[in-house]
């Protein structure tokens, strides 16, 4: 039998990439990048600190250079590779990022009106402009349906698809009534490459609809017409032209059609997988089950895991989302994440820039901070610049520095911030099993975890728990093109077609005792500054907090 | 009547200046400083980072040279000028600085067989090697004779004398045996000068034995021999070989001596007043007075008052030192002080080194940090680097930065650290006032009061009071000029001889009262964080604080 390939297509904030895997051991054989055309990177800003938006135009160009590029990197480094063997196609893009689309399911921004109206682009993941609308929309599910908010973790977020919509309806209504209705990205593009944006073929996937839009087969699917339209009865309205079922991505949404077919050179009527989020299908191709966490760290985080469907689950108070389907059929997918990681080593680089240029680059300050022992610096942080996603769900939250004395260096403030961020991974982990999600595995994929062994190494260290790599370096591509593989029927199921596809580094990192006792002392310290300035119910004294710091850094000077 | 003038010799850490000062108007016509010759910039180290020693050499050598050249260059700058016409002579000094001298009073530096011991050098001021002693003391003190801490804030340090002393006692027995007795290197230099370092005709100065020996004539002198010889029998037999009585700096301890006369070209036979520490005759040199509070502000801070002896006096808790007499006569002198002030924007800026080494300059972040409104970059520090000496009397305490984001830049943290400092200062105010000591006025002096503006518009918004700066840039040595001619009889009392001889510059700086309403709400914030993490008795909660800090950006920035 000749190899089977399926395409992953992977939508990012600033590009897209396709990605052509071998079906059989996930051996990736062509890949290509394409930068958005529009805005800023691929993101249209105005003065308006808090908007970010993408041209849906980008989604179309980026689907056809992309495949083509890729198809063509994939003849000439695979020696006899034909197109007429993609089989299949999967999707994963970021969210939640509704566009408002007209009764044929094109997008406004497509219509020469609304051309320049970032109202009626996609309104992408990190546009913040709904904050009041969010705050309203978690202070009227809190009194009228606070089941709503218990599987998203307490807070609905300004980042999710109604509290968009809602801003839209306010603050541009000749869009928002000009719309027929809302698709998340994640759904319209596969739905362009078969032909199904009419409104009443799409076909919207579970993973957005449920991890943003408050979507529950439990409760009838997304929130009833009575509750939005408590909130304007203009949404209360738009709930009747929002699919009433969602599905997993073990679905077809249709085959590619004729049209994309010749634009991309790919084989017609192959079939196109439901959309996902990124970071949920880079679980699949890091190869999420149940006992492994996977950790995609970036400039933030997403910790994904699943929970057997069927048995007992509690709601998990401070995860971002608990959505039967999100990651993988048949089980919960479990989302929780830090708001940043790599962002806040960013920042004491890019902002702060410590020695200027070349000492204060990220290589030079790991080198420093690798000769640190841990507790030797006397420091410890939060790791709060960008607010905190899990366990406390709240943006309003900063960093927080301590123990400095007049002798501090960059390097051991560079290698704090660093435990900060394996703290909060830890406080994630200890509220998964808290809540009997055991943990028997962490596999971690994406940037950081790719080019830095030291911060692996704190990782293990801080946790106690090995930390393993993900094979590819490309885990969402390559999780969409697992998704390609089991609705083309190469595979039966996601379990098969990820042992086939995925895999692990060889090399992984194992804790060190010696530094995990350290840590353990230095995470209690951590975790009363989190209570302290996290919560509204801790109560006490922070007296002993510095002093313990000081005869942590004796100790371990001796 | 022809001019007379007054020498004020200023013994710092690093060199001696020798300052010749007109009595009638102040005007400084001659000066000169003497680097010190021995150790790194006048200071023996070693291996142990809390050991640091000067050579009395140096004060010898130096009387000699900077006085000399002094002379020299009054005659060059003032037409006329006569060293004859120096009338007299005041001694400032680092402390406590003790030295082990023999029975003639000679330091056992100057013995062959100790030249090169440290143990027989004068222990810096800055010298942390007793530190185990100085607990032991406070232990010993707080179970046998409380009222002895209630005059030095609670807790006596290891920089004082009897921590020394004692801790050479156990690890320098040979030199502590050799020892006659110990001097302050403030007592030491006028018996120098006038040949009356005998041990029976040494004048020991109040300023040294109050603050640093606990020494009160209401305890009759310096503490009870049973004391000490419960710390260490040898320590309370030391006790008879020290002076009984202690006094003020407007008693001469002698006339120069025709040695010393011919060694510097002034006149033999000059009074040569009491020694007192370089900040008290600092106050003196700034105007200090009843309701006037002096803060010399450099890489640290004193904070200097006067009350009247005679009303009533509370013990102020976590204040250095209330010492009657130690300042002016008649008057106790009351000592605050910060433990790091200067030295924590040097750390940013030498440690840190934000953007290099030029951006990261004072002038640059100077610059920058000027742009920024109060409130503006939703910071908070606490000013602990270096611990704490006012009003939390705790070494164990470090340094804190909150609120930082993913944007904060170097500028706003070297804001945020100065205004963490003016907090600092404010504390100190504030304890003067609730024991119902008033601060009417405000005189900073020292290199930072001399050189930043905006850290003095910063402290008079904090405070909500105006800053006045001292005319002299060598308040210390004009201070110990003023003592000089005191005792030369030139002025009758040091209130005249302050009326005449100090003054403030034309420049002060008014706090700005939307400024002031800004900071009113941040001190809330950092004395919360202050009494969070510095005292036992503090309970509650800082939910609030990174909200509070985040709202006041945004009412600030709009």
């Amino acid at each position: 039998m000749s190899a089977s390939y399926t395409l992953g297509l992977d939508y990012g904030t600033n590009s897209v990439r396709a990605l052509i895997v071998n079906t059989a051991n996930g051996q990736e054989v062509g890949t290509a990048v394409w930068n958005y055309a529009h805005g800023t990177a691929g993101v249209l800003l105005s003065r308006d600190p808090n908007l970010a938006r993408q041209h849906p135009a980008d989604y179309v160009e980026g689907a056809e250079v992309a495949v083509k590029k890729a198809l063509a990197d994939a003849r000439k480094r695979r020696r006899g590779f034909r197109p007429d063997q993609v089989v299949g196609i999967g999707v994963d893009t970021t969210g939640s990022t509704p566009l408002p689309v007209d009764a044929q399911g094109k997008p406004l921004a497509f219509q020469k009106r609304f051309a320049k109206n970032p109202a009626a682009m996609a309104w992408l993941w990190k546009d913040h402009t709904g904050v009041a609308e969010a705050a309203e929309i978690t202070a009227r599910a809190a009194e009228l349906r606070p089941h709503y908010l218990a599987k998203c973790g307490g807070t609905y977020s300004s980042e999710w698809f109604f509290s968009k919509i809602l801003h839209c309806l306010r603050t541009s209504p000749e869009v928002f009534e000009a719309a027929h209705t809302w698709v998340e990205c994640a759904d319209w593009i596969p739905a362009m490459l078969t032909g199904t944006e009419a409104p009443d073929q799409l076909t919207v996937g579970v993973c957005a609809a449920g991890h943003k839009a408050m979507y529950n087969d439990a409760w009838g699917g997304y929130p009833d017409a009575e509750f939005l339209g408590r909130l304007d009865p203009k949404l209360g309205e738009l709930r009747g032209r929002l699919r009433p079922q969602a599905h997993t991505v073990e679905r077809s949404v249709g085959g590619l059609t004729s049209a994309w077919a010749r634009r991309t050179g790919l084989p017609a009527g192959i079939p196109v997988a439901v959309g996902a989020f990124d970071a949920h299908l880079g679980g699949v191709g890091s190869g999420i089950a149940p006992g492994t966490l996977v950790k995609i760290i970036g400039t933030s985080t997403c910790d994904m895991m699943v929970a057997p469907v069927g048995k007992p689950l509690a709601d998990i108070p401070g995860l971002c989302g608990i959505v039967n389907g999100s990651i993988l059929p048949g089980y919960f997918g479990l989302e929780a994440g830090q708001s940043a990681v790599g962002d806040i080593f960013n920042w004491w680089v890019n902002y702060v820039q410590p020695g200027g240029p070349k000492a204060g680059s990220h290589e030079a300050l790991t080198a420093g901070a690798a000769r640190l022992k841990p507790g030797e610096s006397g420091l410890l942080a939060l790791d709060w610049n960008n607010g905190n996603r899990t366990i406390l769900v709240d943006q309003r939250l900063t960093g927080l520095l301590l123990g400095q004395t007049l002798y501090t260096t960059p390097a051991e403030i560079y290698r704090t911030l660093i435990e900060a961020t394996a703290f909060g991974a830890l406080t994630i982990i200890n509220r998964f099993e808290e809540y009997g999600v055991k943990v028997d595995q962490v596999v971690n994929c994406g940037g950081i975890a790719e080019k830095s062994p030291l911060v692996m190494q704190i990782y293990a260290d801080v946790t106690g728990r090995p930390m393993q790599i993900s094979r590819s370096a490309q885990t969402c591509a390559l999780g969409a093109a697992i998704a390609g593989a089991v609705v083309a029927g190469v595979h039966p199921d996601f379990a098969a077609a990820q042992r086939a596809m995925t895999g692990l580094k060889p090399r992984g990192f194992k804790p060190n005792p010696q530094a995990h006792a350290v840590y353990r002392e230095l995470y209690g310290l951590y975790r009363k500054l989190h209570d302290a300035f996290g919560t509204r119910e801790w109560s006490g004294n922070l007296h002993d907090v510095m002093k313990a710091l000081i005869d942590l850094r004796q100790r371990v000077r001796q």
